[in-house]
């Protein structure tokens, strides 16, 4: 198992991804191929404490490094010698089983759609974040790689988060909820309404355990193990969740502060708090699969620390070893939507 | 100033709504319109301490009540003697200054827009709350009431959140954000970059404050006064607050419980911990207005007590006198998209 790794992706790389790097080949005994240059990056593995390079673990050079002011739709052709570009360019001609990248969202996401390419019959890849709730976590599919959908997008949706969640969770029968504005069948717009006839055929066939439309608040109580969305609300509900966190935690820290006796309520708080901060924090949910790409592919976040790093790299060996693709793969048949605009 | 309420509408009908009818009648000075079956409101004032009908206090006898169960799109007119409906056609006749009621939502909405009617030249009446924000709050517009929009309604709900944020919040020049997944012009689908075109030009021209996209995690910490959204992304914000409010609250619970150092911090803890609850609890946020409409028509939540109900009345009170329906009237030029779908 060989692990393909951006080095120079990141608000801390290459330091941070080196170190992640080195701790999962040392913990999980994966291989691990470092692509950026060279230099930094032998540099970096030495400021880790290693004299020289582990057995196990090599680097790749790649001369350029993709930025977030890079346009996003072409910064993987515009810099073909990128760590981005090349390490994506290594997982296509099976150099690696899976790809780590804490750089460009949306480089990645063309990047491995167009050098890597989806699932033959998969019509996009969907960006799918396992999301902390009140009954563990489920999977937000798509959270923003689709802003604009058709009803068969959001059916193969349903399909790659419900497989992902039986392969990563190992949850028998994901139950599948649709992100709607009511629970009701009538709620919603056309895309939705559209959308619910499809999901209902796919579970009544059996293919897969759909329990109808699902508000926000519901999901986040606990009620799906997946949830599929368009792109754009999927976002929506995502930064939601991510600011209200951030805003409730400020509040906290607020009340906490407030006086003598919530002084000594936070100090004897002051383990569960930290706890209690990283509940909603995108970093720690660890890294964000696209799904329906051909090969692993795993966004970790952009402020990853070696921690992170480590965790999605964990990741993408469980996933390069769990079958999901090959599911995918093996039921792409039963994914369609006649008349579907995509179709036509 | 008269103020009519549904006296029948909501989960603690009648009691909680003339309870706080008659707090607000006492304390604001208003008067007040009870609609609703007249011997059961009657009853209820009595069990407030009332021997009688305090002056200034009427009750408008309506013997059918809309049930959560009803059609929202045709229960106004199919008990066309409901609270719901009675209390909404004496509002449009005049008999009062605003209504209130904690009924059924899609009811209420479909009733203020047929019989009271949208101020000419407004294409679709929005529910705009008051949400909560690291930096006070905001105004969402629209959060439901629309699942389907066109550019032209989301120019029209950025002036209508704009004006309630003046006139309502007291805010000279309102920040206007569009709620998107990036900050970036080109980022979202069709409708946002469309939309975001129309709301600059109204920029330029000075009508409103317009600070360009904004995602809802930015949005959280206090990055505008007004949030427009179609009513279904707007939704899932406003439904993922409440869910993560809840979720992260019962978490803190779960935390507190823990084991004796965090027992004793609760302790220390309870009066503030009472406040953090409330933070995103929907109903502390006060009535929900039906902007656009042409006389004030104010949701109050479902599960109002007397309290709720006592601030949605004082919010009516407020929004009658606010002068922002002529706002909306004498601007009604400024709203519109040329091309847009609604226009040809």
């Amino acid at each position: 198992m060989k692990i393909i790794v951006d080095a120079m992706g990141g608000d801390n790389a290459p330091q941070a991804i080196v170190q992640g790097a080195l701790d999962a080949h040392r913990e999980l005994g994966v291989e691990i191929l470092l692509v950026g240059r060279a230099a930094e990056v032998l540099q970096a593995v030495r400021d880790c404490g290693e004299r020289e390079l582990p057995t196990g673990v090599e680097i790749r050079n790649a001369t350029e490094v993709v930025e977030i002011s890079d346009d996003a739709a072409f910064a993987f052709k515009q810099k073909k010698d990128s760590s981005l570009t090349v390490g994506l360019t290594l997982l296509r001609d099976g150099q690696g089983d899976a790809f780590v990248s804490a750089g460009s969202t949306g480089a990645l996401l063309s990047g491995a759609t167009l050098v890597v390419k989806r699932v033959r019959g998969i019509r996009r890849a969907a960006m799918a974040p396992q999301v902390p709730t009140a009954g563990g976590s489920m999977v937000l599919c798509d959270c923003g790689a689709n802003a604009e959908c058709t009803p068969e997008y959001l059916l193969q949706f349903a399909f790659l988060g419900s497989f992902y969640a039986k392969r990563m969770m190992g949850i028998e029968s994901p139950r599948v909820g649709l992100l709607n504005i009511g629970a009701e069948d009538e709620k919603g717009d056309t895309l939705r309404r559209e959308s619910l006839a499809a999901l209902r055929r796919a579970d009544e066939a059996g293919r897969i355990h759909f329990v109808g439309n699902i508000e926000a608040s519901t999901a986040m109580m606990g009620g799906v193990d997946v949830l599929v969305a368009d792109g754009f609300s999927g976002n929506v509900m995502l930064k939601s969740l991510e600011g209200t966190g951030k805003f409730l935690s400020g509040q906290l820290k607020k009340m906490f502060l407030s006086g003598t006796k919530t002084k000594l309520a936070a100090l004897l708080m002051k383990e569960q708090m930290r706890g209690f901060k990283k509940l909603l924090d995108p970093s720690e949910v660890g890294g964000t699969p696209f799904l329906g790409i051909s090969k692993p592919v795993i966004k970790a976040h952009g402020s990853s620390d070696a921690r992170a790093i480590f965790s999605a790299i964990r990741q993408a060996k469980t996933f390069a070893e769990s079958g999901f693709i090959a599911d995918v793969q093996e039921n792409i048949a039963y994914m369609k939507v006649e008349g579907d605009a995509e179709n036509v």
